[in-house]
């Protein structure tokens, strides 16, 4: 999903290393160790990891983004006190501080002359214009409908800023705790029809996902091989110096394939300028999201074990980040010759149908991977005929990416719910890996809890405040928060 | 010069090699022998070779073209009898065919299901996308201002079409031959004042770049280092089974750098559909027009031997095929590390100076090379300030790309010269190569001749009016022409 804070994110997507894992229970043993290794396994080939931080937190970290809106603003901004900030990464000779450090070193500063600035700009725009990091434009009429047409750059901050590597390692080995975690509680049909009881009587969209949920544990379906695509988004919490998850996403995670791209760019910039900037192009952390979502994709499409069955994205009918799916969709034929079609909802339930042996067939093509790159939104269901399709696909015998129950452990209230005393347990064995899960938690509230409610209207700068929903936009964070320390 | 007939040009512009050469007269021997034999060496060494044809001279050729317009557009000429001609390409298992055999066999024709075609629209227009393959939209403010804004696909053709080897081995062996004569023609100044002295009365613009001309006559002005970036653009005539050439272009020749995407995306698209288009990817010839460009200019640069002096790319200040100029200036300091500057002429009058020495400056910065992607027309010259650019420009001792007379020998008046009878012999010594330079001139008259006039009247359709003038759409066809034979 498109983060609410894109820029900031778009910022931090340079160490995206999107988390990606296939889990076929039928080649595993029966006991639950062996089950658990599995899994595990298919996570470290995947090299799992995600993180995204919001540079705002520490108080004292700008940077200079190149916003779509026009070249001049950024200009501007390069001409006042905003300065991008020194390049720190992985095992690099970069300047990365401990924790213990504090904030002054950890994001130290780089004064960039605004002439260097114009430069670095019209370097980066012609980059973007030539390899393809690109979105579609909002103001051309159709951007979002074919490819090719209305292209802008994508959004991006001028020069990547400095990550401490001690976080950035916590969140290498929280990832495959999360892949875990996430398909754990997806088995628990009971957990997550209980813990949303209450959610499904307010929010007609979740008790929709709930009601065929429902279905498919009443026809006992089993989903014999899974894919999830998740990422965790992590943010530095000032107050306490501790990296906090934001949240967890489990369906249609998106900017992966640009995010590969801003890595590339910060690349060729700090390389054509490191005398000047003082930078090592080399610390800049590499992202080969697009390669892993590619390798996740065919090798789910392998177990799925039909040459001819593609790969059918989800897509909307108006998509101005086409080219973020296009990435690795091209990715997924250059590297292993797996095809693709995007389809929308609308299109699924008009073209779609299943086979008595439960292959989905789209045109008579047979369905291999369900990968939903739309359906997350209430908007994405404009009448009964997407609900149609959303069931027919959860009916089917294709591998979705992310199944019914996958996408449901996505919403807050279970992540909210994980947060609670002795529920991380249910789904976990090992101690330690429970320990290093819950560290991460930051305060999530219902507005059931009248004291967390009450504390919000007083301190408001506290918290955010964000629906059980996914998507860009749909987060409200107090005019006068400065530095969000639960949320 | 962006070609009149870019849709047509494009689909040929798989097999451009442009040619490029420099000249060092200081390097060379006094014997005119050694001169011709240094001039040659460095023509082979850049491969140098130049060709483009026009699909409609064959008179059944097709092509599917993917106009910026509207993709809606292609896909309706993909259900109607326009079919993309089989391709074929030097040295390949490809069908090839011989002079002899005709047309039929030459352009093959080559049909394609509608359904693929809209599959291989939508992947072209992707690649397009990811690969940098675009241009500025006209009907974006600011596409032609600054990059990453407004963009949009180039026009390309869907798919390759055939061209005989016969042709493109005849135009690879003429592309030093016309390299050798532009050089030689621009060294002899009184024969390019005395036969463009009429033209000189009645053509402004022509007249303002003569008088440059004399001045640097008159100033005995050597130019020690010389280099051309041309091409040459030939059509295959249907009447008389012959290359033709249509037009020498010494200034600002441009889809270079594009042309080397269209390939690219020729190569992509047929290898992911051999089997359902019967077509061989590796007989899509390659083009290296862009690392041509590249070396030229960076060994141009290394001759004018100061490692802290700049490229100048004369731009226009408003420019939609900037990224075509970009390809080039972007591997020309991937691949040899040497800077551009884009400036203006008005820029240049502003912020340019002569050192005593000669040396161009901009803002302090020494320039090795004027590289012209602009000052071709007379709008590029809106006021004297411009004029007193070009001025400034051909007084220093920057390598000019090209220089005040490697211009004017572009002229059509020019062409039209060498065209009479023991004019060539005036600048190539061998009769071979004099003859081979002359199978391809097609006839060029003046308006003064009263026959050609009157045989023009009569017959339009054998006709095309050309002006001397360079630069896109300036160029009338009879409305009636299908064969055009003459121009």
């Amino acid at each position: 999903l498109i983060c609410p804070h894109f820029l900031l994110y778009m910022t931090c997507f340079r160490s995206l290393l999107t988390p990606v894992e296939v889990w076929n229970p039928t080649n595993q043993a029966r006991n639950p160790h062996d089950h658990r290794r599995s899994t595990m396994a298919a996570a470290n080939a995947f090299t799992s990891a995600s993180m995204s931080c919001a540079p705002s937190l520490s108080g004292s970290v700008n940077v200079i983004a190149v916003c779509p809106r026009s070249v001049a603003a950024a200009r501007t901004l390069s001409s006042s006190c905003l300065r991008p900030v020194r390049c720190a990464a992985v095992g690099t000779a970069a300047p990365v501080a401990a924790t213990a450090e504090g904030d002054e070193r950890r994001f130290e500063q780089l004064a960039v002359p605004p002439e260097l600035v114009d430069e670095l700009v019209e370097e980066a725009l012609v980059w973007c214009s030539q390899h393809g990091l690109v979105v579609g434009d909002k103001n051309h009429p159709r951007s979002g409908k074919a490819p090719g047409v209305g292209l802008l750059h994508a959004p991006f901050a001028l020069l990547p800023m400095s990550f401490p590597k001690v976080y950035w390692e916590q969140a290498l080995e929280l990832a495959p705790l999360f892949n875990e975690l996430v398909h754990r509680v997806s088995l628990d049909g009971d957990f997550l029809q209980q813990t949303l009881a209450r959610t499904k009587e307010v929010d007609p969209f979740t008790r929709r996902l709930l009601d065929i949920h429902s279905k498919m544990m009443e026809l006992n379906k089993k989903e014999d091989i899974q894919l999830g695509l998740t990422r965790s988004d992590y943010m530095i919490d000032g107050a306490t110096d501790k990296l906090l998850q934001v949240e967890l996403n489990t369906i249609s995670t998106s900017s992966n394939g640009l995010a590969c791209g801003v890595s590339e760019l910060h690349r060729n910039l700090i390389r054509h300028h490191q005398r000047e900037l003082g930078l090592d192009p080399t610390s800049v952390v590499g992202n080969t999201a697009i390669a892993q979502h590619a390798e996740a994709l065919a090798t789910a499409w392998a177990e799925y074990n039909n040459q001819s069955a593609v790969v059918l994205v989800v897509v909307q009918a108006e998509e101005r980040y086409m080219y973020d799916q296009y990435w690795i969709t091209v990715a997924l034929r250059e590297m292993y010759g797996v095809t693709t079609i995007r389809k929308t909802m609308a299109e699924i339930e008009a073209e779609g149908d299943l086979r008595p042996d439960g292959t989905l067939v789209i045109n008579g093509r047979p369905v291999a991977i369900v990968y939903f790159r739309a359906g997350y939104s209430p908007a994405d269901y404009p009448s009964e005929a997407e609900w149609r399709a959303r069931l027919l696909i959860e009916r089917s015998s294709a591998i979705k990416c992310p199944s019914i129950a996958h996408h449901l452990v996505g919403t807050k209230k279970i992540q909210q719910e994980l947060a609670k005393e002795n529920v991380l347990e249910r789904f976990l064995d090992n101690q330690s890996d429970i320990e290093n899960v819950r560290k991460c938690f930051a305060g999530l509230w219902s507005l059931e809890n009248d004291i967390i409610v009450n504390s919000a209207i007083e301190s408001p700068e506290l918290f955010v405040l964000k629906p059980q929903r996914e998507g860009g936009g749909i987060t409200s964070v107090s005019p006068c928060s400065q530095n969000v320390g639960h949320y």
